[in-house]
């Protein structure tokens, strides 16, 4: 255990004496929802959006948050001052409370989290990621639940098949992965990224955002199909930033070489992030 | 908070002392199973069953229960001695365990909980019930996860409807309720229930066997027309036993009044009980 404060319903106490009764509704039933933005150098990553996504992701699931965004705001402050752990992923959680029928929600626990952060691997960028594909759609893509049955599930597949992460699609159409948007590059430089099935990732935004002073950017379907003609393919998040892919199943993507697309939005966007933090 | 014991990780406790950290992997990613029996004057019902399931829903999901069956009959007996709740519902929860990096599944935490029993409300059952239909598929229809969030997010839709529960289909096939198994009877007195994307109910495996004695019972596709055409329809369940249905969305089912067969049967299945528990 470590020395970690964290803020639970309304106290910041020890991360290690952070515990919810058995009968709250995540625990009963999975019933919650979260969100998770990162620090540098002690300021928060587009917390703003974060925020905003965390507070829709509650009404979309009819949970009520007990405080204000501004007081959210200022606890992830407090957390940050008290814990001092300058590069952080942030975890806001919101749980269907504890229900004494073990079905109703209640009022929700808040709970709030600063950890060391555990970004993309050294080396894994230059090398790009083999991921495997699965049939599966969330069943509230739209809302950051803590719902992950699905991909855990994955992990031993995942594993067994010498890959990093699983692809999700819809007979074809494929979203997402479980913790990260999905872009490819096709051989016209085009940049395309589902638009059906998937959280709105904040990366995501910023990428699209970026990406349209240099290249043509569709938020469209994209294929399995698409996917085997595509001169890169790479995926997004707040851990992340952004991950080529070199192979999906059995098809290799491109050369088999992380994409000099790829590498130029990172850049970019590695540059807009040291620009907002200055 | 009640003086009830509980049982978490290997040791007895108050339930209201029963905690988990915020770490486990239930209330970071939804990731568990459970099962839950019935006493009746203290002689749990079906134990076995109950309890094979349990085994069976931790393997599906990749979970390692640390102790082996016998230890849990007897952890129940234990509780059942300590609590002295004649007519109870026990219940036994697996989750992901303390996961270090919030994804990866652990050693389990084992809690298991003895509540008074709330059996079916007096009248409901010569009333019988009105039902909404709702297009899902349970992620992991064999086993019995702790992921109830779709029918927990429809319980507004349900009580708007003025129903009193949500039957899932996919593409007009029905398969089952978020806590109980579907039967229809048919103009020709066949008893019908879903095969595909169903959890194997205890309650639901007993009235096929009972039922098999006096009608034809069909394991098997059913759709949404099957229902408007049927002469009565009820829901199986270890708490509910039989609950006749008298109403789907708008469909009215045979004369709008809980079926014979279905009161035949609930009459069957008391019997059978009262015998076991002698």
């Amino acid at each position: 255990m470590t020395n970690r404060i964290a803020f639970l319903n309304g106290q910041f106490i020890k991360e290690e004496n952070a515990f919810l009764h058995i009968s709250d509704l995540a625990i009963q039933r999975g019933y919650g929802i979260f969100d998770y933005c990162r620090t540098s150098n002690d300021i928060p990553v587009y917390l703003d959006y974060h925020i905003d996504r965390f507070f829709r992701s509650a009404e979309l699931m009819h949970l009520q948050l007990p405080i204000a965004k501004p007081e959210i705001i200022s606890i992830i402050q407090q957390l940050i001052s008290k814990n001092v752990i300058p590069n952080s992923g942030i975890r806001m959680l919101l749980t269907g409370g504890y229900s004494p029928d073990s079905y109703e929600v209640v009022r929700p626990n808040l709970v709030i989290l600063q950890h060391p952060l555990h970004l993309r691997p050294a080396g894994l960028f230059e090398q790009g990621i083999k991921v495997i594909t699965h049939e599966y759609v969330r069943e509230f893509p739209g809302a950051k639940t803590i719902n992950y049955s699905m991909g855990i599930w994955l992990q031993q597949k995942i594993k067994e098949s010498n890959a990093v992460d699983v692809l999700y699609h819809q007979q074809g159409e494929v979203s997402e992965f479980p913790r990260s948007n999905f872009f490819i590059v096709t051989k016209d430089d085009v940049v395309a990224t589902p638009k059906k099935n998937i959280l709105q990732g904040i990366t995501r935004k910023k990428i699209i955002e970026l990406a349209s002073n240099h290249f043509v950017v569709e938020e469209r379907i994209v294929t399995l199909h698409d996917i085997r003609t595509a001169k890169e393919a790479f995926m997004t998040s707040t851990t992340k930033r952004i991950l080529p892919i070199v192979q999906v199943d059995n098809a290799v993507i491109g050369n088999g070489q992380p994409g000099q697309i790829a590498a130029l939005l990172d850049k970019i966007l590695e540059k807009e992030e040291s620009v907002l933090l200055q």
